[in-house]
């Protein structure tokens, strides 16, 4: 039998799907939770702009700051793998799936590793929809991962796949966005 | 006509509904955007237990700890003015109308005082479905906010009127939750 304390320690795999905003907000979110916790968190962004999370990534390394000389909270490992990419301007290619590759390598070797027991992979999904990684290698990985580390995938368009083998999806679904009124977008709101 | 950087810089009432994961969390990764722009960030809780998001109050006394020291991005306030309250166990009371009244009218003084750039609004959108407040005292309100304020309003069940009055809504919305196979809360992920 098992004790509670097994029960809430269960490794989850974590998506966060749709078109609507707060994909990645979210999981940045969920990572404060877990760096509280004292735990390593990996984050992993697949796709980067030069604003893409500029302001998020300046705050983990804030509260990585505060862990390393307080011993307050975890450590925050940030890696950009993705190419200078926004949604209005793809620069489609062969460096696409060759960063992607990296990239997932890199999460594949810190799984086995169990570098962290929190890792951010964002716009993931993206990625795996794209078609620049095999999403069965992906997810026979991700469901065979050692230990108890947490995954949350971020993007649209997720393989049905991994939504299969994910324990938690949620779909953030547009009602209402100010750009559908031609609004442009807002500094520390947008980025 | 108008900047650019003045169109960057309108208010944004923002909502964040629906019935699965990530209201609050993605409420609270936005807010590290606009802590890293220097803003000051207000954060209302209006509904408390014991453990409900005290990862992420802790993560932001770090980075308003970090502010106050080095002046790296922007200060943080964070209250909380729900009742002890949990979705399996509610307190019904008056007490939780008082509460939801005093928190109200803390965020109506900041709001008239310019207080804060970002202010998340906790479980509000709970609160108003509750009937706890006046919908239409709340959207006027929100509505006529000088300057550039922006608003994240969380939770079920958001009243039409709010989101009729909003700028962007998303609604995050469950696909697949662990809850529904039995399984419990997991530290670091629910709390």
């Amino acid at each position: 039998m098992s004790t509670t304390a097994q029960l809430r320690h269960q490794p989850r795999l974590i998506v966060h799907t749709g078109d609507g905003k707060g994909k990645s907000t979210a999981a940045f979110g969920s990572g404060l939770r877990g760096w509280a916790q004292g735990w390593s968190i990996g984050v992993f962004q697949f796709i980067k702009s030069g604003k893409w999370h500029a302001g998020e990534q300046k705050a983990y390394e804030q509260l990585n700051l505060a862990h390393e000389t307080t011993g307050v909270g975890g450590p925050v490992e940030w890696q950009c793998f993705g190419p200078g990419w926004t949604w209005l301007h793809s620069t489609e290619g062969a460096d696409q799936e060759a960063m992607a590759r990296e990239g997932w390598d890199h999460v594949c070797a810190q799984l086995a590793a169990q570098t962290h027991r929190l890792y951010i992979l964002d716009e993931f999904a993206h990625v795996l929809a794209k078609g620049w990684l095999d999403v069965d290698e992906v997810v026979k990985t991700l469901a065979s991962r050692p230990g108890c580390q947490h995954v949350v995938v971020t993007g649209r368009h997720c393989p049905q796949e991994l939504i299969d083998t994910a324990d938690l999806v949620t779909s953030m679904d547009k009602i209402k966005h100010p750009f559908d009124k031609g609004e442009r977008g807002q500094a520390g709101i947008e980025w």
